[in-house]
């Protein structure tokens, strides 16, 4: 059940030169986690977005991740004119060239890996180039954002973060503690990414970040993909220019090539599935039934990327710089991240 | 458990010419289920075996089989002068010339699939390339070689067979059912294979295969691969020139191109494993210890391989005949089905 929009006119960047640089520039999404079908495809391709990292498991254990990846491989064998799975930052910039979608397969928790490091191998062969280390509870490989105590990067993560570095796959760290976010940057050997949060000076929030993790992340060639989530943007009140000024400041601070966008957008799922993203199935439900947050008039979905160009623009970034956010700086980071390291 | 060679007057092949065709040739095994590791893999290149069909699941589900795909992925990673995961019969083809083995992973049944026909695509990209329809008993796909009924090829069977078509996974027949085996052939529009049978005319067991069933799989671009396992040979009193003399028949009466060899090697394991092969978890073991069984004198292992060379000469088969059974009939057949079949 996709969203209503509330008119079309929204659709449309407010400058020409706006436009016309969204066009040009190659845009990657740093989380998706909706509901695919060709509709939902359709609206990143509405968006002028070429490349996403969309979320194929989030509680899942292995068994139930080869079956959303099965799905994976079935919408792209059904449309191959518009759906790509990439596993390369060169797959997304074909697909910028072909009118496409690439999909990189990303793991918004470890449980797919169960507790087995070789499956790191195993479903990084399939296309899983992304994966978060924790998603909001404690889990084997270290402690999570929503949990009061944070163990730390574990024994079995650190084996995780070695085999993540070696098959090349990117270790996310937007649901992780902030104990364990330090230890993954001091333990990995390749960069790291943020590819969904902001910073806590932004909005005070366990799943924003504070410039401690964030300047360690990125002071070690990793980035930060500022996010669009209700929750961690402070609710549908804030404004574009809000929104555009907090990202303005982040390279103002950070430098122009660590900071992306990672929109977090949940299209096409009912309520059912919100519940599911809080509870899994490590805690009953509950009284309260989850919901959806209501989105900001300005970005409800994929399709309203253009406003985010226009909105840089506006606080007066320049155009390199916006297409460093918009797209070029994951693809850089990619680049960087999945050929894999050496490990001794 | 490797077992002891007799002698190693018997790795050496009797005449220089044998020698010399055999290191010509590009030698495929059709199938082994080995314990692998790096001494078992050293034995391949001692025989001079540059690619092989290696069984990876039998009657483990998708979680089970991830593992042991996970466990192959480490032992290339460990071994990248020896081992080469493969994907094509390209793959086989330079790894003749790296002296490496090029490893095909194959199943011996469709239980890894579990009831989702997705599957098959998910561990397709994970190179399996060969799978079994049925292991010795009825299953979700069809009728197997030991039980008293054969359902034919169920509904799901087809749709397996229709995705192992358009992915390019070949199927093999070996262990199915004659019934489900003929409506395989009836219903694949890719040719098929049985990696690792005899004819019943050879010896009238279970797993050998009637003529009726050999004619539909080699007249619709299939192969079969002559066994050395004891049982499809009469035991281990059979001669090298009774078994070469079978093969000579074959590609008397089928022609030169639709024979290969599938040597059924079974290295490197204890009695335990046989007990898992017989019974799986569909029945308790029972009274008798499933033992496994004696091999020839003069084909215990991968490296009696020269042997074979040395008698497909001796009961008169030309060279390029032999080239073909040894191993480029394999590698054709591999490159007419990899590459997947449009499905409408």
């Amino acid at each position: 059940m996709a969203e209503n929009r509330t008119s079309t006119l929204l659709k449309a960047p407010a400058s020409d030169s706006a436009a016309a640089l969204h066009t040009a520039a190659t845009i990657v999404d740093g989380l998706q986690i909706s509901n695919w079908d060709r509709a939902t495809l359709e609206e990143l391709r509405a968006g002028g977005i070429s490349g996403v990292n969309a979320t194929a498991a989030v509680w899942e254990g292995p068994a139930d991740t080869l079956k959303a990846i099965g799905d994976w491989y079935q919408l792209a064998a059904k449309n191959p004119d518009l759906l790509t799975m990439a596993r390369t930052a060169d797959d997304i910039r074909r697909a910028k060239l072909d009118n496409r979608i690439a999909v990189l397969l990303g793991f918004q928790n470890t449980s797919s890996f169960g507790d087995d490091y070789k499956l790191v191998e195993v479903f990084h062969e399939l296309g899983v180039k992304i994966a978060q280390l924790t998603y909001n509870i404690q889990n084997l490989v270290g402690g999570a954002c929503y949990e009061p105590e944070d163990s730390g990067l574990t024994r079995f993560g650190r084996t995780i973060i070695s085999e993540m570095n070696r098959v090349g796959m990117l270790i996310d760290l937007s649901h992780v503690g902030n104990r364990t976010s330090l230890d993954a940057v001091e333990a990995s050997v390749a960069p790291i990414a943020i590819t969904h949060s902001n910073p806590t000076w932004f909005v005070e929030n366990p799943r924003n970040k504070p410039d401690e993790v964030i300047r360690a992340v990125t002071e070690a060639g990793g980035m930060l993909g500022c996010c669009l989530y209700p929750l961690v943007i402070g609710g549908k009140k804030t404004t574009l220019e809000q929104f555009c000024q907090m990202v303005a400041r982040l390279v103002d601070e950070l430098g122009p090539t660590r900071i992306g966008l990672g929109s977090d957008c949940t299209r096409n799922w009912d309520d059912k599935f919100v519940g599911w993203l809080r509870n899994g199935r490590w805690q009953p439900e509950g009284e309260t039934k989850a919901t959806w947050p209501e989105w900001p008039e300005w970005f409800v979905g994929p399709e309203d990327f253009p406003r985010l160009t226009d909105g840089l623009l506006k606080v007066g970034l320049d155009e390199t710089t916006i297409r460093g956010v918009l797209g070029e700086n994951w693809l850089n980071l990619f680049d960087d991240v999945f050929p894999g390291r050496k490990i001794s």
